[in-house]
């Protein structure tokens, strides 16, 4: 198998990495010898009309051929994709891979314009924490639990599905997070992604009573601005979670808006004609959905001076950003379209408030139409990442449920297949909206990535395309563990500190070397993209920056070893596999083992 | 080869065609017998969450079992695709086709609930007159050329590119249309479309010094009222061109914004700051780019009681709707995006002064991100429907430009890259836009068909596709006369009425038997599209209505004959090709000749 011809958004490809409105900005393609490419143009569509712009040789190198073309920045997204020419026929290359008819735009390289998300998030490693589940400080014992509670011992079995489940109160708290920051540190993590933890009447806290408190439950607004110290004082960063779609029908807006039609908050929410009922998340009545056609929303949401959306980005707490909750269906109801609006205002007061803050948005199945604008950094990228990791690796036996709540569940699919989604998925938004999407295994809303795919082996395979493909890696507090989990409700399982024997020694410290790897290794963090071979149970790809690249073997099960031409000699980095080293004919041989993750950085 | 599992948004499988925002429909899915389903679900995602409603057996018919499923039209436009599982594997089946890895959402079916487009255009066959090169009337010889032009003779060349290409004036006019109806009547079209009318600085008049008036070279507001007077009493349709991204340099609005900086004119364009240069079109400084950010532009424009987009479409003249001119362009520089806004401006004030009008967009490149709004009924399916045709059919030597100027010009491609171009677009906008585009061998902007494929056996296939795949066809007039044209000016030919000798009566025959089969047969006009087998040099289908369905082969060239199960019998209703029977085996076997078309009626 012999390398193809390339090119992604990474800074190999495009040096200019924040490219401006109406700049012109070099693009390259790196053509390996004998890829049959002797010509090369560039085709753009600015202001809606195509043009095409001949390529030329910027360089040889090690037998590539680098062709380099101008591509204007014409608009705010600015589109472009490459005509290969030359004895292997003419071929498109654009974002999804190489392609022999004619194809449209969705699938286009893009630039874009708007600013980019803060420095810090191309280095983050996220870990998620569910805040009832995660630690009790010692002040956790003294607080009386709520109405709607039905307090649970730490070892308390978790109820996956039914009318206890939001109401199980383990009574975790925020000084648990901070006096467990030093897991964190051993795990290499360097930003703590917290559930909600406003007031509200469930352990998930997704039905707000108010945003405008800490729940004294988790220690009120003093236990937060402690974690936030703790945690900026090691240099990392704190994400807030913030519901957009809905609030819970016990939030003081809501129950304004019920107890009086001339309320102001009446119109925060969608009542119907007669006004004895009125639309909620997904039918569950208590979670009231609201209004973006509300100006009043959106200045109470966003733009007044002192909004939520402002408050807790400032100090005493300063989170570092916010993760925003079915940022899906936020502002969608029948021909109500506002999700784009919403998002530019979010962004906009987001940036005003803090310029290095995050904002990311929870999208659960296709996001792509709701990226590369001046909204949302990037998404959860589940379709693109978790379902097809899932589907690759899942263990044999049993129905596989997804976030999606597909019948069926997780379908078992081969590498090709798997690609096939990657690519495709990635092949839609922007590199940038891609690298700085949350790439996760698992979260509070799905099942666990051990009970998905069934043992350590095939685990830390998974881990391994956590730690090694583009994006942010999130990690599912507890995952590290080994842990355990049917479903999302099932997965918030508490963590078990006093129970040490519970912990899968093996596999925190794959999590820990990998996610040191990433740390070590810019082409990691910063690299492209460039798939260099698959097979039904096998995935090698290579991560490249200006500074080095590595190569990556996943392999779920064994098989014949790869032979690869065109690679340079590499050192083994992860795993225990030998050195590269190319025979007399030019080739390096991927050793043939599996389930195996392995890495090597290529010298 | 047998058949597949189906859907399309035809009346076959979604009997509500025009379906209204929160309505409840029925969508059916076809599944012939031994395809290995025995379960399927419909996805939705409406407000932006996804949704599984598992389908029903609605009945068996012929071995077929369709399955039923309802959808919501929840939003202006809503998504599904249906999810099959069985002995077969867990597949999804969208508007591409049916796919075994998971895929986004760009290519679900779609239902729309904006209003449709006049009911004319699903049974228009238009006939596309350039007004220069089609029949002089005995008045023109009365008329002085205009000091740009270079008077012509009937018989003189073309010249196809160069400074004087505009300039060529032959001096066509619209009573020498009118005169010639009765040829569009033997060719069997039924709705006539003219390129530019307004007076202008080139013989193509896409450069208007004034939308207020018929150019008088072409006989003036009194001609344009006798042949929309000929054209109706026909019971036929008239369609204009206007030019929305630019006017000429000579109209009006720009002389008087170019000679005060403070005129009223002045916002309708793009001026630089030092108001020394504008924006125009592709840099042609002869075609000033209009600025739709202006309120005044939209006022005079469109929103007038006598704007130029209302005036046309009253009577004397009566235009029955408005191609628009570079539609693609329309409202896009740099960092402004009008381009919806204008069309659901144009769309608002089209429907407003006449409801059976239609609007349909000039796009040559990749539109589907412009359609199923509230705007376009549709555009130039240049690149779902021409270019994989010529890429298909093109001649053997030489190359072939398209229209869009891609380098290297028209490849050629089998038919599995056809297949795949086709499917990509056609999957990207609903059945509705899809069925309402127009179908286009060639136009005044690129070669003409019988150049392109270089002899009348492929243009035969050709125009059988034009006449039986759903679209709105479109011949360019002169071509059922095997006219020939390098290049999009090159191809503006003299229709030669005083060289019968030069008429090539087999394609005219050719032509004029396919329209009347369109026109006969329902399923040609308003029947679904299922593809039934392709291989390098061949393209079967079928158009399948609820009146009944036909079969459809394609052949560039000779092969081996191909062998399909699951079909009825059918008589042969057009080509020369034996009626089908079905064969002990249950088996029909279509002939391996080629080139050739060959259509047949089933029972």
């Amino acid at each position: 198998m012999s390398l193809q011809p390339h090119h992604d958004g990474s800074a190999t490809y495009v040096p200019e990495q924040e490219p401006a409105l109406g700049q012109t900005v070099p693009v390259l393609v790196r053509v390996p010898a004998g890829a049959g490419v002797d010509q090369v143009h560039v085709r753009t569509t600015g202001d809606g009309e195509p043009h095409f712009a001949e390529a030329v040789v910027d360089r040889t190198e090690g037998g590539d051929v680098w062709w380099r073309a101008d591509v204007e920045v014409r608009n705010p997204v600015s589109n472009y994709r490459f005509l290969l020419d030359g004895a292997a026929g003419a071929r498109w290359l654009n974002a999804a891979g190489l392609v022999d008819h004619d194809v449209p735009d969705h699938g286009d390289f893009r630039l874009v314009s708007y600013a980019p998300p803060p420095a810090w998030a191309r280095d983050a490693v996220i870990y998620q924490i569910f805040p009832d589940r995660f630690a009790r400080s010692a002040a956790a014992a003294g607080r009386t639990a709520p109405d709607w509670a039905i307090p649970c011992d730490w070892d308390t079995p978790v109820i996956g599905r039914g009318p206890e489940t939001p109401r199980q109160f383990y009574g975790g708290d925020l000084d648990g997070v901070t006096e467990r920051l030093d897991h964190l540190d051993r795990l290499g993590v360097n930003t703590v992604y917290l559930t909600p933890i406003f007031p509200a009447r469930s352990n998930h806290r997704y039905d707000a009573a108010s945003f405008d408190t800490v729940d004294p439950l988790l220690g009120g607004n003093a236990a937060l601005a402690r974690l936030a110290d703790a945690v900026h004082a090691r240099g990392w960063r704190l994400l807030g979670d913030i519901t957009s779609n809905h609030t819970g029908d016990a939030h003081h807006w809501f129950t304004a808006a019920v107890s009086d039609v001339h309320a102001p908050e009446r119109e925060l929410y969608y009542f119907d004609l007669a006004g004895s009922d009125y639309e909620s998340w997904n039918g569950v009545k208590s979670l009231p959905k609201l209004n973006w056609g509300s100006a009043e929303l959106r200045r109470r949401f966003a733009t007044a001076e002192d909004s939520l959306l402002r408050r807790w980005l400032r100090p005493p707490y300063a989170l570092d950003g916010w993760r925003v909750d079915v940022a899906n269906m936020t502002g969608r109801r029948g021909a109500d379209a506002y999700t784009h609006e919403v998002a530019r205002l979010l962004r906009e007061v987001v940036a005003d408030t803090r310029a290095d803050a995050l904002l990311l948005a929870e999208h659960g199945h296709d996001h792509t139409g709701d990226l590369d604008r001046d909204g949302w950094h990037g998404t959860m990228n589940y379709v693109g990442f978790t379902d097809p990791v899932w589907s690759w690796l899942r263990r044999g036996e049993g129905t596989v449920p997804n976030f999606l709540g597909t019948p069926g569940g997780v379908r078992r699919r081969d590498a090709g297949a798997v690609l096939a989604t990657m690519n495709t998925y990635r092949s839609l938004i922007s590199w940038r909206s891609y690298a700085h999407s949350w790439q996760l295994l698992g979260s509070h809303d799905s099942a666990r990535i051990r009970t998905v795919v069934g043992d350590a082996d095939r685990q830390e395979v998974a881990a391994g395309l956590l730690a090694t493909m583009p994006g942010t890696p999130v990690v599912f507090a507890g995952d590290e563990l080994g842990l355990t989990g049917d479903n999302g409700e099932g997965s918030r399982t508490p963590m078990p500190w006093h129970r040490p024997e519970r912990w899968d020694a093996r596999t925190f410290a794959a999590y820990r070397s990998l996610l040191a790897l990433r740390r070590g290794e810019p082409a990691l963090r910063h690299g492209g993209l460039r798939w260099v071979h698959a097979d039904a149970d096998t995935l090698v790809f290579l991560r490249e920056a200006p500074t080095g690249a590595v190569l990556v073997l996943a392999r779920r099960a064994p098989g014949a070893p790869v032979r690869l031409t065109g690679l340079p000699a590499g050192e083994n980095v992860y795993g225990n596999a030998p050195a590269l080293r190319p025979d007399a004919d030019g080739a390096v041989t991927l050793p043939g083992d599996g389930p195996t993750f392995q890495v090597w950085r290529l010298t």
